[in-house]
């Protein structure tokens, strides 16, 4: 009896140490609809004017998933030591501090450093000059690789039993699958359900933009 | 009693259910180097033939992991229906069928056609016009994006318990790691251990040349 009740401990023991650290994946998880982002370029109102002309208003060709955000009739030239980037689009609306999002490939085209980060965490990122139809605007610091991120609501988290600021791992089926860990949980009022990824990650995963993604909860 | 064996086989029946599937990562597993292919062109003598001049020999410029194998100094311009790409390099000896590996973003700008394959495996894979300095040859098939793959002896194939043909997950440490599946063992005689990704999958999770991974035995 006392035998049995040592071995019980011990599978107990090693079924909590096989759980912990562990994937869970529930099929019944909300799955999460995928944004896929190209290098983009959000501008300062000071920006604008430097590029576009003192007062210039940008001009929204289409809205995006967030509410409030649009993507711009307006593109612009990137340029860094090692080479330039074309036909870059901006995002609207304008915002406080210009923020250029680019590909980890296009930092080693344009020769710049582009750290990984949240969208507003830009001191000590990158630099570069933007060239507009009526000037030029160096950037000091603003260029990033955006860290990937799902968007919800606060009612969302808790559906999903995650915290705004916590990092979770994602997964993806398919041939080219796998799974994204470090995916920043940003939940706040007026969000749109969407995990933000770029044309790398989608391309590297297989991701496409009619995919949806599943939340693993511990983050690997 | 009766209820403590019974107790236990529920246990043991859970326990199996749960290893079923898993990640196992052992911290003595062995570490695997990662090769990062850029877009790259592999030529058959009749098209080097067509670009180069009759009779062209490749100029090796360095050697490369896999025995034999080598970057030129050659390169050559893609073209697809809606955009070309210059310069891209052409690694030697030539090979029996032309095979133009590129990355899914490149597909997207030439507007080609090109499938998930592991080397060789050509048929049905997508079309582009080579230019060379001699001429321009157009290639009816053998466009893909290249399957990701580990190189490695049998006996080393032995040593991490996969099989030639195997699909295994690694597992990718650091900011922007997580894991891919469907990584391809390749364990043939007279080869270098490596595991081959594309730029956008090192790109993606963050892996740099003198980076190593792990396979996780269990793909996802």
């Amino acid at each position: 009896m006392d035998n049995y009740e040592e071995l019980l401990a011990k599978l107990l023991e090693k079924l909590a140490a096989t759980n912990q650290g562990q994937t869970t994946i529930s099929s019944s998880n909300p799955k999460i609809p995928v944004g896929i982002s190209n290098r983009h370029i959000h501008l300062s109102q000071k920006d604008i004017d430097k590029l576009f002309g003192y007062g210039y208003q940008l001009t929204k060709l289409k809205d995006l998933s967030q509410p409030g955000q649009y993507a711009c009739k307006e593109t612009l030239m990137i340029c860094g030591p090692k080479g330039v980037i074309e036909k870059v689009r901006i995002l609207g609306p304008a915002r406080k501090q210009t923020q250029v999002e680019i590909l980890q490939s296009d930092s080693f085209k344009l020769g710049v450093k582009a750290p990984l980060r949240l969208s507003g965490d830009l001191v000590g990122s990158g630099s570069v000059t933007l060239i507009g139809p009526k000037g030029s605007a160096e950037i000091s610091e603003g260029v990033v690789v955006a860290k990937r991120h799902i968007h919800m609501l606060p009612e969302e988290a808790v559906l999903f039993g995650v915290r705004d600021g916590e990092a979770v791992t994602v997964e993806i089926l398919g041939e080219r699958g796998g799974s994204l860990s470090n995916v920043v949980i940003r939940a706040v009022e007026n969000s749109g359900l969407e995990c933000h990824i770029d044309t790398e990650e989608a391309n590297a995963l297989g991701i496409t933009p009619n995919m949806e993604i599943v939340i693993k909860k511990n983050n690997i």
